[in-house]
């Protein structure tokens, strides 16, 4: 009988730290309804007092899949921390309250400047205060491995007598090794049973040293009941442990470890490239489980060993995180049926058949120019679809035409806002430059660009060019993406999309 | 007294098996010179039966770096496999022969339908061939970690009795988890001592479940003397373990392990942006070590830790790996003298004061276009500048026009070869289609694009584009890259990069 291990994904608290990874509230609603789809058990849906925003987001992720997954949110020891906390997640079936403090000599005396009975007693307060709003109260020990053992354990014991039904040990900096981080739990897991058998122990690692999987396994075999990851490992600095890798690890060595999760191992790879859309940070392509390469062969004789039996060089198949062994390749002559089928595998509703015959038809334009389209293709049609459409406040783009050569790059563009167009052209130093100078000078928005990023998704000539560009608008930072076969196009796309958001913010407070 | 751990680096051989990271001899031998000045001590360079091109490559990386730095490829255990090796390498200073046979059942049955004892003999009578060849043999026994271990051990002691001087223990398949990879490797280290004390144990991980570097360190710590690594991790499939995670997590935790490398850390990031230069395979944001966010920091929280004491969440420092914690932003009016300390921090050579002048001419034209240089501007500037100088028979592109829009997207190009001039125009689905196809039909030859990948380097509105190219010409495969603030002009460059490598490699068999 396996022990079963449970898994609390903090993508949208940890992992969307990260610089250029902020989404707004709808991309985590849509993100936290993939993350319920994957079967995690518990969502850390935010920090919710760092901003109105995070605070906002919470509530609406609590009201979208709270019913249905356990919610909880990240609190210092502060009152007001907790508050918020609550006053965000309370409507969840099962929420609970998250509260971060420090127990290494670096955490206590240069963070806090106080004595380490002072921080304890911060922790022990706030714990009382948690327990009085909610049955349920994680306790962080923030830095755990590289604290002295004896001052975590009276931490531990501690907020233990003061209400916390769940410890967590952080490995902050990602400064642990397997073996020991394994070791740290055994220890902590020994007395914490003797203590009280009712809390779960959980583990929380960071991959500085590129050792987050290993050292949230070895605490898995040395006693941990729950572990925190992200999808993709997205997270502060080099990340954190990436759920899929654990997932997998656990499922692949089942003999092994004797441990099994409850997450659907199928939806593996959509998460992934959800996440990997509404942030646009890519996973490189060796990426283990869900990199491009990861199922890929390719020398010779890796090639004939496989065609042998495929056990020789597979230890899991692809179909398992939900990737098909052979992709189905698309044209324009494949018909509704092909291309209907085609948008179900991906686990996407193929809608009504007004809204069907829309998507169908941008799907034609896509093969035309594209010639093949494949699955990646379909995923980026469908989501691309499936935006909100414009209304009459928000600018869409009429035609534009762009000249690139050595000398003067030249844009001109032509936007349409409800009734009106307008239209206009500008020189610039390259063709993004002149694109953006008239886009700019048409919606009359003092906006500034702060970043541009430009990738191809599918490989080939007529690939999709996916550009995400991040600008600013009286202060706020607003992202827009878009993709199209044209490069430029998706350019022009992206900086509408941005720039509605921040139409759109504007209207709401006016 | 430290340990040493001998630094074996694979990418040649096993990273460059990757789908679309296939490096030209130029390419190999450029970036062998900077795991010289990375000082591995072991460079495997290829795999010199699988085509003349790797053999020539190996062959130049021998002329090249041989005389510094220990030099090895590999065999499968068959003659002509193992003369290849030999001829290949055989001028290095310190070269030795490496044999890979598989020992799992999976393996001796399925991809060689042999008998275990036949398979065994396969091995001792490759290595007494080459022990005969040279006095260095390493016996790698592909898939130890589903070996048997009894058959492992018999195939490790017949082949040591043979002649072997360096035993290397793969997990083929990223299949061990560290404890138990470290256990097995304590009973062969065990043995093998009492066996021969002068034979090297070595290790050789997969990270199909992100374990990689943890198995090699766990390995180290249970008495591995050398360790097989590639730079960002790049290999077969999620690839092999990253060198820069091993050689730091041994730095960062010298108290723990007690063991240290002879890397030269302050290399480790420019050796990673080059290979990412070298293939197009980008690592991703968060990788460990050398991905772009592996020292930020963004949180509210983290930034205020980090603002009263460096150590509270940093375990080592940007330094450390060569990049400057405060990144140095040149502008157009920064000079000669700021502009020759940025090439040479980046540890290039100025040059010649001829030669100096027109790269700072480039710089100064980049400065113009994009107002601030980074590090990273500078190191493409140089890596760019240094290319091969065109020459009569070669392609250059002398000016060019695209116009792009949602009817009719035109390119019109005009070329250089030698004396001669062309010029045409194209449309096309869109513009770098209408690019592409103007070019393709100037230059009159027969190729057909496979693989376009394009990717903005720093961000920002005139970041670099970054465009890789292949292309198939009479059967062979080419690839291009360049990089400019232009996207569009980037597109054309690569193309005819690619191009041109065609043209030379006719012209060098006519």
């Amino acid at each position: 009988m396996n022990r079963n291990i449970i898994v609390l994904d903090t993508t949208l608290r940890d992992g969307e730290q990260v610089p250029g990874a902020k989404l707004n509230v709808r991309q985590k609603v849509e993100f936290a309804q993939q993350l319920k789809r994957l079967n995690v058990d518990i969502i850390e849906a935010g920090f919710p007092a760092s901003s109105a925003g995070d605070f906002q987001a919470v509530q609406e992720i609590v009201r979208t899949v709270g019913d249905a997954v356990s919610v909880t949110a990240l609190a210092r020891a502060v009152k007001s921390d907790i508050d918020a906390v609550y006053e965000s997640i309370k409507l969840a079936n099962d929420p609970f309250i998250h509260i971060v403090l420090g127990t290494s000599n670096i955490h206590v005396e240069k963070k806090f400047s106080r004595s380490k009975e002072a921080v304890m007693q911060m922790g022990v307060d706030a714990v009382k205060y948690a327990r009085a709003l909610l049955p349920h109260v994680q306790y962080s020990t923030e830095d755990a491995s590289r604290s002295e053992f004896e001052y975590l354990w009276q931490t531990i014991e501690a907020v233990v007598k003061a209400g916390a039904t769940m410890i967590n040990v952080p490995d902050t900096v990602g400064y642990a090794v397997p073996e020991e981080f394994g070791e740290l739990i055994r220890k902590i897991n020994d007395r914490l049973k003797n203590l009280n058998p009712d809390v779960i122990l959980s583990v929380h690692c960071h991959n500085d040293l590129g050792l987050a999987t290993a050292n949230t396994i070895s605490a898995i075999k040395n006693g941990a009941d729950k572990v925190e990851c992200t999808i993709n490992g997205l997270g502060e600095r080099a990340g954190n442990t990436s759920l899929e890798e654990v997932v997998m690890a656990l499922k692949v060595r089942e003999n092994y470890f004797g441990c099994s999760t409850n997450v659907k191992t199928t939806e593996i790879l959509r998460t992934s490239k959800l996440l990997t859309h509404l942030t646009g940070l890519d996973v490189q392509v060796n990426k283990a489980i869900t990199g491009e390469n990861a199922f890929a062969h390719s020398s010779g004789i890796h090639q004939d060993g496989l065609l042998k039996d495929k056990q020789v060089y597979e230890i899991m198949s692809p179909e398992e995180i939900g990737a098909e062994s052979m992709e189905l390749i698309l044209t324009a002559r494949s018909g509704r049926h092909a291309f209907k089928n085609a948008v179900e595998k991906m686990g996407f509703e193929a809608g009504d058949p007004e809204d069907f015959e829309r998507l169908f038809a941008k799907f034609l334009e896509l093969a035309d120019a594209k010639k093949e389209v494949y699955d990646h293709d379909v995923f980026y049609l469908v989501t691309q679809h499936r935006k909100l459409e414009p209304n009459g406040s928000l600018y869409e783009l009429e035609s534009f035409q762009v000249v690139t050569n050595d000398l003067y790059p030249t844009a001109t563009v032509k936007l349409r806002k409800g009734g009106e167009t307008f239209k206009d052209s500008s020189v610039g130093d390259g063709p993004i430059d002149a694109l953006y100078s008239v886009i700019k000078s048409l919606t009359g928005l003092d906006v500034e660009l702060k970043d541009y990023k430009i990738n191809s998704l599918s490989r080939g000539k007529e690939a999709i060019g996916r550009v995400n560009i991040r600008l600013e608008h009286q202060g706020r930072t607003y992202s827009g993406r878009a993709m199209d076969t044209d490069i430029i196009k998706a350019s022009a796309l992206a900086f509408l999309n941005g720039i509605n958001a921040a139409v759109l913010d504007s209207a709401s407070e006016g």
